[in-house]
C-alpha cells in the first residue's frame, strides 16, 4: 500500500485517548484512524513500571497487523514511563514529548506544572523531559488518582462538588508555587479543563498531552510527505479488549463515535 | 498433608479482599491463609462477565499449586457473576452468598438494600438470590463506581466532602426506599462503614459480604472437621499480579500485614 494511505494506530489503557482521536480527527480529518483500549487491563496509572512496558509491547504489536504509518501512545502512563526506557522510534510517539515541548514554549516564568496518574508522576520522566529543554525550568508534579474515575463516571461539570474538591485538593499547591503552565500529562483531563482552569485562574496556560500528540503527528507526517492525499473523510475502526458494549457506552463521555464499529481483540487474554 | 492443617485461600481483584483476610484471621487465628490479589489487571468491577469469569477461572487455579482446603473469592464482582454461572463448589465461597443469606435472617420489613460495583449490579446476582430465599422480598440495588478509587486513594474518614457527596448520592435513593438492611457487596466498602451508616442512620443494618465470607468459612471447616487443630498463629503469604513494594504500600489503607512477605506470581502477563 502506499505509505501515506496507511491508517494511523492510535491506543490508550482505555477510552481516554479518544480524547486524542478527537484531535486527530479536527487537524487530519482524511486520515484513517485504529484505535485500542485496553479495558480488560484498564486503568494502567496504578500499575508498576514493569507491567506498563510489558502491556505497551503488546498494545504496539497489535497495531502490525494493520501496516499503520504512524502510532500515539495515547496513554500519559505509556508515555511516560516508555520516555524513561529509551523513548519512541521515528514513527511513533507518546503523548509526553510533545506536550513537554509546548509547555517549555509556551512557560515565561519557567514554573511549569504536571498532573498525570501516579505511575507517569512516579516516573519522574516529566521533570527530566522538561529539564532537557528548560534546563533553569521550575517543576511542580502532581499525581491525580481521582481524575481518572471522575471523568470515566461523568462527574466533570462545573459545580460538581467532588471535581472541585480534588481539583482545588490537587491544584492549589501548583497554584500557589506560581506555575504559569500547566501540562494536563492524561488523555482524561480535557474533559475537566473547565474546572482545572477555575481552580488555576486565567493566566494560566493548559497544555492537553492528546492535542499536542495531535499536532506532533500532522508535522512529522507533513515533514515524511506521508499525509493521506484523500479528500473524504477518514474511516475509524475501534478495538477493545472488553466487551464491545461496555465500550460503546463509556465511549459517550470521550467522543460521538458515530457509526464506527467496536470490535473486540484478543490482547490481554 | 492432613487435610485441617492445609491452607485456607483468599482471592480479589485486588487489595479489598485483605479486608476479609482481617475478618478470617479475627474467628479462625490459627488458619494458615494465602492470599492473591491480582493487582495487574486490577479492578475487576468496571469489566465485563466474560472477563471477570476468565480472570476468575484463573484465579482459582492459582491455588491448586498449595493444596488449600477451602477457598474464598473475596471479589464483590467475581461472587456475582459466578453465583449466575454454576456457582461454587462445596469448598469455595464467594461473599455475596453468605452475605445474601445473612441479610435475609437480618431484614424485618423485607427491604434490602445492596450496593456493589457497575459489574456486580449488571450480573442481577443480588436480586436474585435474595428472592430464592426471601420471595416477596423488595431488593433495591445501587452500583457505586467511585466507592473503590475513593477507599484505594484513603477517602474514607467522616468529614471527608467527596466521600460524603457520593455516599448520599448512592445511598439516599435507598434510604428513601426504606431498606433496613444493606448488604456491602464489595470488599472495598467496609472502610466506608461509618460515613454509609451516617447517611443510612443507626436503624439499618450493615452486611459486610467479606465478614459473611469469613463465618461461612467457619461454620464449614467446624462441619467438615476439618479446622486446623494449632494453637499457634497461622501464617499469612500474600501474592500478586504486580509490583509486590505497590502492594505492600497501598495495603496499609486495609489491614496491618507485618512482616508477611509479599510475592509476585506469574498471572495475567
Amino acid at each position: 500500500m502506499d505509505n501515506s494511505c496507511r491508517p494511523i494506530g492510535v491506543f490508550d489503557s482505555g477510552l481516554g485517548g479518544l480524547t486524542t482521536v478527537n484531535e486527530l480527527r479536527k487537524i487530519l480529518p482524511c486520515e484513517d484512524i485504529v484505535y485500542l483500549g485496553d479495558t480488560a487491563r484498564v486503568p494502567y496509572g496504578t500499575k508498576s513500571r514493569e507491567t506498563v512496558l510489558r502491556y505497551a509491547a503488546q498494545d504496539f504489536d497489535f497495531f502490525k497487523q494493520f501496516d499503520v504509518k504512524f502510532t500515539i501512545a495515547a496513554c500519559g502512563t505509556v508515555s511516560s514511563v516508555m520516555a524513561l526506557d529509551g523513548g519512541f522510534g521515528e514513527l511513533c510517539t507518546g503523548v509526553i514529548i510533545p506536550a513537554v515541548e509546548a509547555a517549555c514554549r509556551a512557560t515565561k516564568n519557567k514554573k511549569i506544572g504536571v498532573i498525570a496518574t501516579g505511575a507517569s508522576i512516579r516516573s519522574g520522566s516529566y521533570g527530566r523531559l522538561i529539564r532537557q529543554l528548560t534546563p533553569d525550568a521550575e517543576v511542580f508534579s502532581q499525581a491525580c488518582p481521582m481524575f481518572v474515575p471522575l471523568v470515566e463516571n461523568g462527574y466533570t461539570a462545573r459545580g460538581c462538588v467532588p471535581a472541585e474538591f480534588f481539583a482545588r485538593e490537587y491544584l492549589e499547591p501548583l497554584k500557589r508555587g506560581g506555575v504559569d503552565t500547566l501540562i494536563l500529562g492524561c488523555t482524561h483531563y480535557p474533559l475537566l479543563s473547565d474546572i482545572i482552569s477555575d481552580v488555576m485562574g486565567g493566566g494560566v496556560t493548559l497544555i492537553s498531552s492528546g492535542a499536542e500528540a495531535a499536532k506532533y503527528a500532522k508535522r512529522l507526517l507533513t515533514e515524511k510527505k506521508i499525509l493521506n492525499p484523500g479528500t473524504a473523510h477518514g474511516t475509524l475502526r475501534l478495538f477493545c479488549t472488553d466487551s464491545p458494549e461496555l465500550f460503546r457506552e463509556n465511549a459517550e463521555h470521550f467522543i460521538d463515535i458515530g457509526g464506527a464499529k467496536v470490535e473486540r481483540c484478543g490482547l490481554g487474554n
